[in-house]
């Protein structure tokens, strides 16, 4: 028997803000940050699990006294039984009920919650010898839907919905595995798109993201509407009429103010607008989709839990969900959430960008595509060519497409020297 | 001038687990606690801010973390300038673009927010020698919605509407004042409900509340229905026909058990049902009103912020509107929250109970009962007996009611003695 000896954590910063990389209309300069944890136990096989929170800086020590909050419930137990379970284990971290006060499921204590829970994943697809979109793709429709917590959910997604669901993908995962395995999986970039570049590098960048085989970009926008349109003219020049240009205005606006924006920036055909408005808000998103139809309304990296998911899809008040591998829950709530887009036939196009989340969500992507919707048809995960060099596994995009992993684990594990050079209040 | 020297926290706990007081079918267990901050100027006229952030136990130290990730918006500025505009104080916690992102605005870094603003805002009433209550329904209309931030409100509440709210209340303040400080304020206990209590204790405290002149009682419901059936009839043989009984499922249910559930216990005559199902979910509260109609749903207690109770409000999912004194960001987003109950209309009967909630919420019902509403018709204030010994100004329940405090201050203060006799991990 194998027991967790040690759940340590880091807190990790890169000194961002000061080449206003990931600056947007609420984020003039952010520091991208991880909330750093691994797992250890004495099974004397070397392997570690590694997950993180992202933040942006301020505060990432408050997201590591959270982790930190979550040992009890790890250290002294058995890493066999814990990873045999990983339904049951997710559902004892949720609910510890003095815990859950604190959310309840959402903000500082869920998102630790999620790198624990991202850890043992890591930790159980290393054992396995997998990567983790692998790990999933192979498990059955009945291992998967153990892993879900469909309290909250059952007015929109059943258990058995989600085996039906599942069981229908199950013909041809194998033809899929070796389809993504051959030609990966559609990317785009937000690489030319932040608020704090200037005209120059905004259509330089452009240009070189229609090079490298990027046939989808994005600008961040809604700080001042003369500059956006300005911007998205310039960048519809540099990468012609084929290639998408996404909008993402950061939460800026309220419902009037995003119809009225997004009206003045119609004409440049824009293929999605991002977080319009407040991550909580189901009816005004709702209210922003209809008034801005046909241009979908996307929106999810700030989305708490799979209960607000669940009611952007009831309401109609998305039409493209972002999800994000470090927001939320981890794997398990992020499995509900491909269950729930998939039951209501919402393309999935995860948020990623900042400290490896590209490398952590490429693997929901690709489990999607191999086990649950069987196809990537209008889908992209999102890319930015920032800090990947920081990972043991990074990210292989090529020809606008990420190449799938095949290394094993869940791709979130930094190098000892990254988190070793750039960590802060070290606790060992 | 006077400056801000410090920003001290201490993780308070109470091991109330011990005697079951505060269990519910979600928190079997609570160990009610306080994640506390004082604040001291160098004004040399002794005066200190006080307030907390409620939670259960497990997870105070993040709470406490979390407070003390603020301390840099305040410490080493300008106390007068900073509470002469209360507005711009909270919104430069608030849109701390950094700390934001690990909400945005809910969970641990939101109420952390609230906590350092409830104790500027303890400290401001010190300092003009009023009661909060006082204070607050002594601010003219347009000072009034300075306080309040009305991104994301705007679809449902605009600046000019609240004013409007305002100054339609302006007549009369006096004579409610008056009224007030004779009468007090109407309360309900929840003292009896807890689902640890045994049936002879359940029943006995019933009539206990009936003699001590309460006028509406609350039980804890959820875990089990035969159990509930029979606490109920219990229950409402003690108080008779005519005192209201509120159940309270904690967010035990999902849509259709709700309705099933309530459907069996509605022969009680029930006052209100209680957090049926997740806090976050505003189209679940709306379904399961609509399936119980006419008891009326409410809840409040776990809701993040003010754009989750405007869309509560505007989908008609809550009838009776709890707001919680520590839950949202401090008094600012409390008055935005009751501001947007006037202008739909619904009753506001505050969460209450834990350490201090009783306490600090009171100044919010008489504020609004001074000036905003200008009515207690239809509200009531929770009251649970608890833990009031710890408090400076302790409530003054008496005949079933609320008699306003009339020292100074936001009434957050506790005892040095109680702070540092249940203080965790002191950090000075």
């Amino acid at each position: 028997m194998a027991r967790i000896t040690a759940l340590e954590t880091a807190d990790v910063r890169f000194p961002t803000s000061l080449s206003l990389d990931g600056s947007d209309a609420m984020n003039p300069d952010p520091d991208y940050s991880a909330a750093y944890v691994r797992v250890r136990t004495d099974a004397g096989d070397d392997l570690v699990g590694h997950a993180f929170v992202f933040t942006i800086g301020r505060g990432n020590d408050v997201q590591v006294a959270a982790i930190r909050a979550l040992a009890h419930h790890l250290v002294g137990r058995d890493a066999d039984e814990l990873l045999a379970d990983m339904g049951g284990t997710w559902r004892g971290l949720v609910h510890d009920s003095q815990l859950r006060w604190l959310g309840p499921e959402k903000g500082v204590m869920h998102m630790a919650i999620g790198a624990v829970a991202n850890a043992l994943w890591d930790l159980k697809a290393k054992r396995a010898g997998l990567p983790l979109w692998q790990l999933l793709a192979r498990m059955t429709p009945e291992e998967l839907v153990d892993l879900v917590d469909f309290r909250y959910l059952t007015d929109a997604l059943t258990r058995d919905e989600a085996v039906a669901i599942l069981r229908a993908a199950e013909t041809g995962r194998a033809q899929r595995e070796e389809q993504l395995l051959r030609e990966g999986y559609p990317a785009y970039t937000t690489t030319p798109g932040w608020l704090g570049y200037d005209d120059e590098k905004l259509a330089r960048l452009c240009r070189e993201a229609v090079e490298e085989g990027f046939t989808q970009i994005k600008l961040k926008v809604g700080a001042d509407l003369h500059d956006d349109v300005r911007r998205l003219g310039i960048a519809r020049q540099a990468v012609g009429p084929d290639v998408r240009i996404a909008v993402d205005a950061n939460q800026r606006w309220d419902v009037a103010d995003a119809i009225a924006w997004i009206k003045e920036l119609s004409s440049f055909d824009i293929a999605w607008v991002e977080e319009p408005t407040s991550p909580d808000d189901v009816l005004a998103h709702a209210a922003i989709a209809r008034g801005i139809a046909p241009i979908p309304v996307a929106t999810g990296e700030h989305m708490a839990n799979r209960v607000m998911f669940k009611q952007f899809l009831q309401a109609e008040a998305l039409q493209v969900l972002q999800l994000d591998a470090t927001r939320v829950a981890g794997v398990n709530e992020n499995i509900a959430i491909l269950l729930l887009a998939a039951k209501f036939g919402v393309p999935v196009c995860p948020h990623a960008g900042g400290v490896g989340l590209c490398e952590a969500v490429q693997h929901l992507s690709m489990f999607d595509f191999v086990a649950v919707t069987g196809t990537h048809e209008g889908r992209v995960i999102e890319f930015v060519d920032h800090l990947h060099e920081h990972f043991v596994t990074p990210v292989a995009v090529r020809d606008g497409r990420y190449h799938p992993p095949t290394a094993p684990g869940a791709g979130t594990e930094m190098h000892a020297a990254s988190v070793a050079d750039h960590c802060m209040n070290p606790d060992g």
